[in-house]
């Protein structure tokens, strides 16, 4: 059976502005390639309500699993949850759930939960809270659409707060060779290897080492002992 | 007038399976910002025929500009240039002038310019090359489409190449006002402040420091003199 299939959608003026650089996107790779879903797709929109709705639809449409990074604040630029909601056309309010969670909070810091932060009490009918350890104000799951923070320590938590609730398959196994020679010269012979292992992907990526070329050859599958099979015949291959 | 409006497109399974972090999305995006291009949107896809292909069609007709990085090498999996003529319905095959180019790079190398290599020469009918002034190998625009190498060194080279042939708008510039109080404290009367200035973006970034909560506001617009008016009125709004 294929692997689940998941997108990420990062939603954020800073990001596309240049002024952050995002953080996210590779720690989720990381995250859903060691438990075997694939992440198949990234898009990265500004802080646009027509952009976030129509993006989350198409992302929840065609893969299994979607995942956001962002918007999810008490300010006016936090439009992330109610964007979802109109996507999956859920209705959306403070709910009394994600709302006691706040109070609790702002109780302990004796800070006040005003109008701004009940905001993050907006959620949809019918999605499930992500819990979020260090600053509270939680995150959703509506649908297959996983709503989370987009401050790096924040989105990490709730990543690893939803980990467990996803069905992942075979985790993508990966083995690298490196060879010294550029890639031009082995492109020939490692087509031909591809094309052997269709199981497999096989790719390339060049670096430079004290002024000479090389490639990292980099073979992904499921399946460890095909696995080491195909790099007892690549590293023959290149054998110098 | 308002600024012209980009994306980009970020083509490589390394990528999302989290191997490699991509690096060129935050060097175009401080570029783009630079000239007073919006780049509104990014998307990062597999290297998948299908993928690459739907996605450049769908960003070329939505934007002024789309910026491609990623699968233009020698080996099998650097399929970029193939996709971009089909999504464009253009013909390729290998052109004179790039293999020129690239016979030139390889006799001083003293390499052999073989079948792997003479794939880069392959540039669809009616594009213009891009310069690469590092492993020659060019890039080409077609259409609204510009087509750049992965690797961040030749990505960043190729964007040299091709921002003098931009025609940008105002440059965005941008204001930051650092408040030692959370979001929640002042997302009320940001947002306030946000409705009065609907020329200026007005978003909020929290940070912690020293175990304080604080927010960066940033404030970014056209009119310089416009900017200064708004971050004089906010810092009045949040002198302590």
């Amino acid at each position: 059976m294929p692997n689940p299939r998941a997108a990420m959608l990062v939603i954020g003026d800073e990001i596309l502005s240049g002024r952050t650089r995002d953080a996210n996107m590779h720690h989720l790779a990381n995250t859903l390639t060691g438990i075997g879903i694939d992440l198949k797709e990234v898009r990265v929109v500004s802080d646009d309500a027509d952009a976030i709705t129509s993006a989350v639809r198409a992302l929840s449409d065609s893969y299994d699993y979607v995942f956001t990074s962002g918007g999810i604040g008490p300010t006016h630029d936090d439009i992330t949850a109610d964007c979802v909601a109109a996507a999956l056309d859920a209705h959306i309010d403070i709910r009394d759930d994600a709302r006691t969670i706040l109070q609790a909070h702002y109780d302990r810091s004796g800070q006040e939960l005003n109008t701004a932060r009940l905001r993050m009490a907006r959620i949809p009918d019918g999605a499930t809270l992500i819990d979020n350890p260090i600053s509270s104000a939680p995150g959703f799951k509506l649908g297959n659409v996983h709503v989370m923070a987009g401050i790096p320590k924040i989105f990490c938590a709730m990543v690893e707060s939803v980990v467990a609730t996803l069905q992942g398959g075979k985790p993508l196994l990966s083995r690298t060779l490196p060879v010294m020679r550029g890639e031009g010269d082995i492109a020939g012979p490692l087509g031909t290897f591809a094309e052997k292992y269709t199981d497999l992907s096989v790719g390339s990526y060049p670096f430079q080492k004290d002024g000479m070329y090389g490639s990292n050859l980099v073979v992904r599958g499921q399946d460890a002992s095909q696995l080491d099979t195909a790099m007892a015949e690549l590293s023959a291959m290149f054998a110098e």
